[in-house]
């Protein structure tokens, strides 16, 4: 995962958590677009996601945690699936 | 999202946040197959998560509400990319 993009994602939850603004969820979908094209795994994005709410919430981090390494297994296979999409692509170019 | 699978998910769910037991997380992706199996979206599997979650720590709904709302954005595209995955499958078949 590149530096630059988790911060970037980080920067971007946290000013949504605090206004709730709907252009944000819309600059939610074109980071979303740009993880996608950088193979950035769904399991590395609920990673990702888990480091930003625990630097946002510090004090709910114990509590919120596990229910994320839950996620973070459940998405593993969402992962694979998408790893054999590319390969699939791959194979037909 | 069949009601069931949804059911089995927030116990299960529920079980590792009180053991951390980690033969649950294992469990937790055997339920995972079963979600890509029935053609369940990675938002669909967020948007399960998030109800989960806020049944078992309601007071912290509000609080945490958002970033879920944000990560469902997100996923989306890894959903919309699974489909096409899936279409190619078809095709290829």
């Amino acid at each position: 995962m590149p530096q630059e993009v988790g911060k970037q994602y980080s920067a971007l939850l946290q000013k949504y958590i605090q206004h709730e603004d709907e252009t944000d969820l819309y600059a939610a979908q074109q980071v979303s677009r740009k993880f996608i094209e950088k193979k950035i795994s769904p399991e590395e994005v609920i990673s990702l996601h888990k480091t930003s709410v625990e630097e946002i919430f510090p004090e709910l981090a114990v509590k919120i945690g596990p229910s994320y390494d839950f996620l973070i297994e459940v998405m593993i296979h969402y992962g694979l699936a998408l790893m054999e999409h590319q390969s699939l692509i791959r194979k037909q170019e």
